[in-house]
């Protein structure tokens, strides 16, 4: 109970969600409509919800999709576990960069793979040479994040579609921090057979809690995938709400500004101290790389006395594991965390 | 949109849910942290709402377990697939009664597996031949629902046991109707390491929409499976309101009562119509057999253009094809059933 508490007054800066609701108790009577129908099974398309979210990403994008092209997943991580059901062969092997989200090693095993990882010991990508190992291995299915995490790392177009038009299996963007950022794959869905564009309403939406992800490809795939899904994998309570915070574009926006604002001060400021790497991120979190192993472990053992949370990595290339993480919510937040930073 | 709107005034008897919610919007005041925390991560091992349900097993079934012997899944149908998931050895062979739930062949597939299915001209399990059948086969996972889908069929203590006791591998008792009944095979639990009884909120609790299920087992096998399950499969809304609904005890007594008085008398009602074979049924529907092909099809024409809608069956054994399952909720909407059942 004690252990409790305290975790309810950590400052949670380890698992890039936003750091307040967006939404709160007050508003739910314009979602009136949420309790009704719990006892129905919900609709196993999600209709209304992939309406309002190729409606908005019909404004915000400028590109047009069908709901046939679209499929909602119990997060991300339900979807990237779908890709592999229904595009493994029986060789049954994924590709991903290291480091990279852990989850698609351990989704690969779940599901009766193996996973070729291709190590970065500086953290960062190289396209070149990631493609050139793909080629190598010729993958049943090929993860690639962007912006890339932990570092944040962003690709261009032209790299992308140098990686989807290099594979013959599949390629997963996942786009989990794109709203952070820019330069989405979703403009190539159209032109590749190959290509599954995964997003979440996790980070940029506030909506951790809500298990909604998304993917779009085209209709074939995503014919494929909803074979392969549980048949009701969305509870209605979460499309009601993801359907409602779609309504609230300045709302989303705002906390997207703010976001990007305290994260580019964050890597202005980090970037000032010596002992520190930084990783210019175009996400809603900051890598930074401590130059000695002391300082590190110096600082990681000064932050779990406080109730700030920051992700510190026990695997992955030997750098990483003298990296922090840290999520960027608002600057009273980061604030708190620069503090202790600077006290060390 | 026509469409859709005559499903919203049809009377869905086709699919074992509540026909009203059980708990409706007014009430949301009482759970006014519903929408605090959407943007975090749930607690991945559910452990409120598991000392709820754990709680409420021991009232009501005097049986004492563990957090740690049990697991929440997103529906039964999640917990199924984990089961295969888990407990798969390369052979990857499922086993199941035909006709039984239809996601036991489904998922099986799903995760490359094959499917071996008794079936039973007759639809009601001999469970002797059912065990002496799986004797022959040595399955990994046995799937056993009890009460039967969808004929109702009970089996009592003995018979499970005698289930559990023949196999090698995993037996998986599917007890989601099993609060319309009685016979649950909880207290074997403690007794052998090959038994996992599954249950869900969807039927008796009125949630279908929530997918919220249920798994007991040792600690040991549940082990396993939290190791193989997403890492957040449980929407931190569902989580709640489901905690939330396990508080109302007599609601879910007097729906649950409601309903059981309702099937008794369509048995008997049905039952005093020579064209029909009823079937004993210990769950929420009641399932009846056609004796003749055109009284059955010149019904199924008949009900189509009602807005009543029935579970008729494509697949399975010959009889079953003739065969009608209705949901039982309550003395009106049975009713409007058997008037037209009587017209025909």
């Amino acid at each position: 109970m004690q252990m409790r508490l305290e975790e309810e007054m950590a400052i949670k800066l380890d698992a890039n969600e936003a750091d307040e609701s967006l939404w709160d108790y007050s508003e739910l009577w314009q979602i009136g409509e949420l309790l009704k129908g719990m006892n129905r099974y919900p609709d196993p398309y999600n209709i209304k919800f992939k309406e309002k979210l190729i409606n908005r990403i019909s404004r915000k994008e400028g590109l047009t999709f069908t709901v046939d092209q679209m499929i909602i997943g119990n997060g991300s991580d339900e979807l990237i576990k779908l890709v592999m059901e229904s595009f493994f062969t029986a060789k049954k092997l994924s590709f991903a960069a290291d480091p990279a989200f852990s989850e698609y090693e351990r989704l690969t095993r779940i599901v009766g793979g193996n996973i070729e990882k291709l190590v970065f010991d500086n953290l960062l990508i190289d396209v070149p040479e990631f493609i050139s190992e793909i080629k190598k291995v010729n993958p049943d299915v090929v993860f690639f994040t962007n912006p890339q995490n932990p570092t944040g790392q962003i690709f261009n177009l032209d790299e992308i579609e140098s990686v989807v038009s290099a594979v013959q299996g599949m390629v997963v963007i996942d786009e989990a921090y794109i709203e952070f950022s820019s330069e989405s794959a979703l403009g190539l869905v159209s032109k590749y057979d190959n290509l599954i564009v995964i997003r979440t309403l996790s980070k940029a939406f506030g909506l951790a809690g809500l298990r909604l992800g998304y993917a779009i490809s085209n209709a074939k795939n995503i014919d494929k995938m909803n074979e392969n899904k549980l048949a009701y994998n969305i509870s209605c309570l979460s499309e009601t709400v993801g359907i409602y915070a779609l309504d609230y574009e300045t709302r989303i926006e705002n906390y997207i500004d703010q976001v990007i604002k305290v994260r580019d001060l964050a890597v202005a400021q980090l970037d000032e101290m010596q002992e520190l790497e930084v990783y210019r991120s175009s996400a809603n979190f900051v890598l930074f790389t401590f130059d000695e192993w002391e300082k590190y472990q110096s600082f990681k053992n000064r932050v779990t006395k406080t109730p700030i949370r920051l992700r510190f990595f026990d695997d992955g290339p030997e750098k990483l594991k003298r990296s922090v993480r840290i999520t960027i919510t608002n600057l009273e937040s980061y604030e708190a965390f620069y503090k202790i930073l600077k006290e060390c």
